[in-house]
């Protein structure tokens, strides 16, 4: 077993739970988490139960919070909309952060001594990711990135990094968490009785009641994906805004051909077009319970010529923590051994898998 | 993508219809078949077609055939339960193949120039593929061996062999079929939403009635696992003996509890403790429909406290021969690309896949 270790990259209900899942695998020490008004560093490992106590009810929602995103981590006062828990703001909170306006910047300057990053931070602008990529490729980082974005078209802008990541000694695993993530992961591994993916069928549920506060992004990200919503629409709405949608709703969405990066991710490892990948789902807000069993469906032609459809389920007591933090972990993982190897560039999730 | 060629020892049911499935998978171009009797090489690729019109009805089971695993090669042609087609016995009534009498040291001879090696031969005695990846190694073989088999024991004896696969270059995959393979697979996905595994439950259904004659060499395997019997055993019998058994069961059996590889290849990986994994099915050779839908079960412990259980099914048209053959090459492409970055050793299934 290796022993490697990681940043992350905010500290909202993703970054968060991935520090607090770290500590439940072999061969993994969080070694640097930051979100825009502090940074904590320790090289031999952090404490995750003190940080994560002392930063409960942070969220990385917050639509005027979004400084880091776009001039390198200069901290905000604005951020009025983030709910703080202690006296001072966010990760600044925990006995080991200190407060900095370059929060990225001081993760990067420490990154010669990290082995992985995990990018947890609120993704407004398509290019975000992206961008915090550039920084640490700039700044000539040689390791591993894992990001669990969403949305399709972020993935061609990665590969349009991919060269640059290849010099660099980058490995990058984009779209790692839920779905895509594990469901496209269960997706390959599905493929493979097949010869022929005719269709991908991506069905997931949500319920999101106690957690609601905790994944504030991620709501608002889905919204995003209603009729009549863009990104950009759901980035300027105010909280108030997105309560008010989920209120016409009564608490439960139903949503239907996503943009979720499934349809290029399975497509760059050869399984499927994307065309032939539909994501949809139901979350529910005013429950814990999913509102519908999470399921993969993988119809194809096996070479003896039957058509047939395998499936994958989650179990419904699955949290969507459970299920984005464990898959992006393990992907870093997996990023690190062909990272050790020599292997550069940009992986999608079933690129990590048996080839199709 | 890499093109990539392979070589296929044992024409018998899974060697020839791994050959057919290779000829719809992008990449891979195989270029030598051989079985007791012959070998056919052709570096420029193999026509399959050719060669499995005139190969239909070779059969893998045979226990008197078996010279080919005890003295490097040599023919016999004492295999008189082996039903050939063609004025030639086995691979030499294809126009590419020629007879020799030690058809493995001729893929051996080759071997330079081949990236792959998938071992489809019979396996009665456990240390068979073991030795026949010695005789690889000894001939400084540096490149993929893939394996099949189901037997747990096999694994501690390539262990064994990792440090001489390692100094050869050699990135041998064991058990890379449906169960282990597929199925090892898909509970290593499964077990991702999980910070702690529990049970590991593999159910498997198939429906031989057509597909009988084809696969003699697997029912010959299995029934080495139910009550009273073991592999020696099963080997001696006749195929009249064995006929006897299925028949004392009316054509449909049921396994318990069977030796399967899945749960040593799980404990490798780290993902739980081989006696957490539990293996059975019901194999019908009455009918070609399957007695029971193969299902993988997973249950654990989210890091938020709860058990579930994650669940994955083949759909019940897909055939076994689909379920060996499209995992077996697909972790062949997996392994290829591990060993085009230099890593060397023995792996299973599971550790191709995102890590625990």
């Amino acid at each position: 077993m290796h022993e490697s270790n990681f940043a992350v990259l905010g500290t909202g209900g993703i970054g968060r739970r991935m520090l607090e899942v770290s500590t439940e695998k072999a061969g993994l020490t969080p070694v640097a988490a930051c979100d825009r008004h502090g940074v904590a560093i320790d090289h031999d490992g952090l404490d995750v139960d003190e940080l994560l106590a002392a930063t409960e009810g942070n969220v990385a929602s917050d639509p005027e919070g979004r400084d880091v995103t776009t001039d390198g981590g200069s901290a905000s006062t604005r951020g009025s909309g983030v709910k703080q828990t202690g006296e001072d703001a966010g990760v600044v909170a925990s006995a080991q952060a200190t407060a900095t306006e370059t929060p990225i910047d001081d993760v990067i300057a420490e990154s010669d001594r990290i082995d992985a990053v995990l990018i947890a931070l609120p993704n407004f602008e398509h290019d975000f990711i992206p961008r915090v990529a550039d920084r640490f490729a700039d700044a000539d980082y040689s390791g591993v990135l894992v990001d669990v974005l969403k949305r399709s078209r972020v993935i061609g802008m990665l590969d349009e990094r991919a060269d640059t990541f290849r010099e660099r000694g980058i490995t990058f695993v984009c779209g790692a968490g839920a779905t895509p993530g594990l469901l496209t992961g269960a997706a390959a591994i599905a493929a493979q009785s097949f010869v022929e993916v005719e269709a991908v069928d991506i069905w997931w549920g949500v319920g999101l009641k106690s957690g609601y506060e905790d994944n504030r992004g991620t709501v608002r990200e889905d919204i995003a994906h209603l009729p009549g919503y863009d990104i950009e629409d759901a980035h300027k709405m105010s909280d108030e805004e997105i309560a008010a949608v989920i209120d016409e709703h009564d608490g439960v969405i139903e949503f239907r051909d996503m943009e979720h990066a499934d349809d290029v991710l399975l497509e760059r490892a050869g399984i499927c077009d994307a065309a032939d990948v539909t994501v949809g789902g139901i979350l529910d807000v005013t429950a814990d319970e999913k509102p519908t069993t999470t399921t993969v469906r993988v119809t194809g032609r096996t070479f003896d010529g039957e058509t047939a459809t395998n499936t994958f389920q989650l179990g419904d007591d699955t949290s969507m923590e459970a299920n984005v933090n464990g898959p992006a972990l393990g992907y870093m993982k997996a990023a690190l051994r062909r990272n050790r190897a020599g292997e550069y560039g940009v992986f999608g999730p079933a690129e990590l898998m048996p080839g199709f």
